[in-house]
C-alpha cells in the first residue's frame, strides 16, 4: 500500500513539474529556470503541508522525486520541441490531474498523523492548489485557483469523499480511487463546460 | 484571559477575511477563489509566524477559525452585493483593525515561548503584515507595506509600547489594549494625513 | 572556525540587503517598505532553509543579523542619494556576492545535520536563490532566477565543489572558499558574457 501512495505521489510531482514547463514555455522562460519552475510547481504544494503539519518535508531523504521532476522535464522539453502548436487544455488537464493525486495525498498524510477530518481536508486543498499558485505567482499570472472556475471545491469534494470513505471503513484503495476519480472528473467537467461559481453581483 | 486572546485573534482573522474579500471583489475574481485569497489574508501571518516559531499552526485544532473566516465572508459577500458604491477607505480601514489586532498577538505569542523582545516585536510585524503581502502578490498589487506609508512601522510602535508595558509590570490586558490602541490610531492617522516616510531623495 | 561562518553569513545577508534596497529605490518605494523589501530578501532564503530542514532558524536568537542588515541600508541610502547614475551592473554584481555566500552556507548547514549530498546542494540553492525571488516577487519583475542566465546552476556547481572538497578531505576552510570563488566567478562570467542556457528552440 505504501508503495502504491509512493507511486502516486511521484505521477502528482511528475505532472505538476510537466504543468510548470508549459507554463514556462508558454512565458519565454529559458534554462535552469524552467528546471526551477517545474520543480517548485511540483513539490511546493507538499512541501508547504509538511511544514504545517510539523513533519519532515517528504524530499529530505528521497531523490526519486527529483528523477520523476527531471524526467518529466525531459520529456516536456522534447514533446515542445517537437511540437509547433500547443493544444491549449493541455495545461489545464495536467494541472488536474496533478490536483486530483496531491489533494487526496494531503487528505491521507494529515490522517494519518491524528489530524481531524476538517484540517485533513484542508491540507488536502493546500497540497493539491499551493504548487499551482506559486507556478503562477512566479510566471506573473493571476492563479488560476483565484479565477471563479470551480478548482479549490474540487479538491474539498475529494477530500471529503475521501474522510467519508475512511470513516465508513472502506479500504485505503478504493477511498483513494474514488476520491481521485472524482475530483479529476468535476475538475475536468469544470474545464470542458467552463463552469464558473458566482459569488458576486458584478453589475455589467 | 486567553478566552480574550482567542476573541481578539478571531476579530483580527475576520478583519484580514474581509480586506481579502473586498479586494477579491475590486480585481473581479469570483467564486471559490474569493474563499482562498480571504482566508489566505486572514491566516497567513499568523501561520508564517507559528512555523517560524516552530510551535503548532495554530488553525491545526482549532476549526472555529474557519467559522469566523466564512461568517467575514458571508457578510462582505451581502454588503458588496447591496451596495452599488464601495467607498474607498473601507479596504485601508480594515486591514489597519487586522494589523493591529495582529501585530500585538504576534508579539504576545513570541514572549510566550520566551523569545527575546527584538524577536518578539519583528513577529508582531510578520503576523500583522505578511497576510496583506500575500493578498496583494496573490492580487498583483505592489504590497502595501513596500508602498512608503507608515505600515509595518506601525507595528514595531505597537510591539515597543507592549514589550515595554509588560516589562513595566502592567497587567496583560492594559498592555494589549494600549498597544492596539497606539498601532491602530497611528495607521488611521497615516491613513487620512497621508503620512509617508522618505529615505531616497528621487530626481524630480 | 564557526566565528568564520558567522562572517560570511552576515556578509550574504549585507549583499542580499543591499540589492533589496537597490531594487527597492529602482521601483520608487519608499519609507520603511525599503527596510522589509531589504530585510526579506537579506534573511529569506536561509529562513526557508531552516524552517524546511526543521532546524531552529537562525536570526530568533541573534540580533546581530539585524545590525548588518540595518548597516546595509543606511550605507546604500547614503549612496543612492549622492549618486544621480547608479551603474546598471551593481545589483547584479551584489547578487552574485551574496549567491555565493548563501550556496555554500546553505550547503554546510545541510551537512552539518546529517543530510545526504543531493539535500545539501538543493538547500545550497534554496538558500542561496530564495531571498532574491522573494524580492523579485514583490516588487513584481520575473525573477532573476527564471530568465535563463546562469543563476541557479551557478550554486549547484559550489554545492557539487564543496561537498566532493568535503568528501575528499580537504578542510571546511578550503573547500567553503573555493566552492565560493567557483560560485562566484561563473556568476560573475555569465553577467559579463551573457551566458544563456537553451532549453528550448522557439519558433523565430
Amino acid at each position: 500500500m505504501t508503495v502504491l501512495i509512493h507511486w502516486f505521489d511521484l505521477l502528482g510531482v511528475m505532472v505538476f513539474a510537466i504543468s510548470g514547463t508549459l507554463i514556462a514555455h508558454s512565458k519565454h522562460m529559458d534554462g535552469f529556470g524552467v528546471v526551477v519552475l517545474a520543480t517548485v510547481t511540483g513539490i511546493g504544494g507538499g512541501t508547504l503541508r509538511d511544514i504545517i503539519l510539523d513533519v519532515p518535508v517528504f524530499w529530505l531523504h528521497d531523490t526519486s522525486y527529483f528523477i520523476a521532476i527531471f524526467g518529466a522535464i525531459f520529456i516536456s522539453i522534447l514533446f515542445l520541441n517537437r511540437q509547433k502548436q500547443i493544444p491549449k487544455q493541455m495545461l489545464q488537464v495536467a494541472d488536474a490531474f496533478g490536483l486530483a493525486f496531491f489533494a487526496v495525498m494531503g487528505v491521507q498524510k494529515a490522517l494519518d498523523i491524528g489530524m481531524p477530518d476538517t484540517t485533513a481536508i484542508i491540507m488536502g486543498v493546500l497540497t493539491g492548489c499551493f504548487g499551482g499558485v506559486i507556478r503562477d505567482v512566479l510566471a506573473r499570472e493571476i492563479p488560476l485557483l483565484l479565477k471563479g472556475e470551480l478548482y479549490a471545491i474540487t479538491c474539498i469534494l475529494g477530500g471529503i469523499i475521501y474522510t467519508q470513505l475512511i470513516n465508513l471503513s472502506f479500504s485505503l484503495e478504493t477511498a483513494m480511487l474514488s476520491a481521485m476519480s472524482a475530483t479529476l472528473l468535476l475538475r475536468l467537467l469544470a474545464i470542458r463546460y467552463n463552469i464558473v461559481l458566482h459569488v458576486f453581483k458584478y453589475a455589467n
